[in-house]
């Protein structure tokens, strides 16, 4: 198949040596032309203008920076689009893309947003994943092409929705790398090393995560009754997180915010219920 | 064996019922006295005073709500504590646990701090695991015995490492919790529901433990050099988080401070980094 990239940073290069590894004929493009060497010496084509790069294929993937990029790009390339599938692969939100699907039908091609949820060494190799939503057309016609950079999988017509699951993602992920470095902040101040401790982490983060299926009938039933580890077992038991941050002379500033809301929940009549219960008041916040 | 255990809340029972199931003597003391007869039936002895209850055993367990508590319970039974093992599983600080193994040497008894890591119908079942320092020897001579809690591991001599430990681990747990409720609450307000949403959370996350053992290998080395996500990466993408949040009508608190450390650590010159430089940040927080 012909496919094109655009944008060669870490992510769109790994992008471009999965898909020549596959043998699909590959062109590629970035604002800064030197970028492509490596690529060309691979057997990439390198176009010289946006409209160009955007011509060479039918399936057109765009990995910039950042959505304003993209924009621009796909303005420079207006003229060749139409009959074209873009399958922009760049970081952004729901509404980015959702903007970004309206006007890439204005010009007549097919749009894929998408997720990306790997780092460049993985692009191509088992265990990454790509999340799509927008065009299902698009997404049936061109699977077997982008199945050469990660698993793919469509979760819907709407195309927010690739970058909204990309974002709660990354979000949970972001809680429990943070947990984790307070975690080993917190038993370095006694020279325990990360070796020594972080199997114990391991091991107990995975004992709870086989918890979060009950959680999701909590979350979807809206009844978090519990006899096990009630939001009043819990208000009274974190401020010793806090003071044991505080005694050993480490920040608090992550564990903050869960305490508050822990507090908050208990304050609106919620102390019988479980942890989950916080999910409605993440959606319901305080006015600032 | 012979032993106690002080404090009738749902752990307390929990732990009598272990003890009496693996047919040890076990005598039992609650402060409300009514909560012991459940205990009763099952063959339990009920002390009437603190110091009936140490008198009764050489293992002394203990099991309150606060360590207020445990103090006034071993000072009313102060006489009787000469030759005996304490071994409190109370929840507390490093600095209280300290606190007290030098209260119970004072009365002539071995002390021991825990650190249970598991809720109460894990107490006795395979995965459950309490943590414990202070007196080595008091330890040796009762492992046996409360191996019949759970899995018994002995941290050192230090007597706030158990509470450290448990309380760095618990700081992990509330980040994946905190980290899946913010997810949860996002997607949630596109009528994703949680069981849908739950399993692929749960493989990511699975994923991202994968990496815990190259991230401490970075802590432990102080060398932080990353060739696929640095700090710079994440300092430019991390506002997408914040901005669908925002856009989702949603709360930003969870987000907030794991964003302003990888801002403060990209403008401390950490850009080129991986994200495990902010455990260095968190030893060293900002004055407030």
């Amino acid at each position: 198949m012909k496919v094109t990239v655009m944008g060669l940073g870490l992510m769109g290069t790994a992008l471009a040596e999965a898909l020549l590894r596959n043998g699909h004929e590959t062109t590629v493009w970035n604002r800064s032309p030197a970028k492509a060497a490596p690529l060309v010496g691979k057997g990439a084509a390198q176009a010289r203008t946006p409209a160009e790069a955007v011509a060479a294929s039918d399936l057109v993937i765009v990995c910039l920076s950042v959505y304003a990029n993209v924009q621009d790009v796909l303005d420079e390339a207006a003229g060749a689009l139409a009959g074209r599938t873009v399958a922009n692969l760049t970081n952004g939100t729901p509404r980015q893309a959702r903007a970004m699907a309206e006007r890439v039908a204005g010009h007549g091609a097919d749009y894929l947003d998408g997720g990306i949820m790997a780092v460049p060494p993985m692009i191509g190799n088992p265990g990454a994943l790509v999340l799509y939503s927008g065009s299902r057309r698009a997404f049936d016609a061109h699977r077997g092409t982008l199945e050469a950079l990660a698993g793919a999988r469509f979760l819907g017509g709407d195309a927010g929705l690739a970058p909204l699951y990309d974002l709660a993602l990354l979000s949970a992920m972001y809680g429990m790398f943070g947990g984790y470095y307070h975690a080993m902040a917190l038993v370095g101040t006694e020279k325990v090393t990360a070796e020594e401790f972080t199997p114990m982490v391991a091991d107990w983060l995975t004992a709870m995560l086989a918890g979060l299926p009950g959680a999701a009938r909590h979350i979807d039933g809206g009844d978090h009754a519990t006899e096990v580890s009630s939001i009043a077992n819990n208000a009274a038991g974190f401020p010793n997180l806090v003071d044991a941050a505080r005694d050993q002379g480490i920040g608090t500033t992550l564990l903050e915010p869960i305490g508050e809301l822990i507090d908050r929940a208990y304050a609106e009549g919620h102390g019988a219920d479980a942890l989950t219960r916080l999910v409605e008041l993440i959606q319901n916040p305080r006015p600032e």
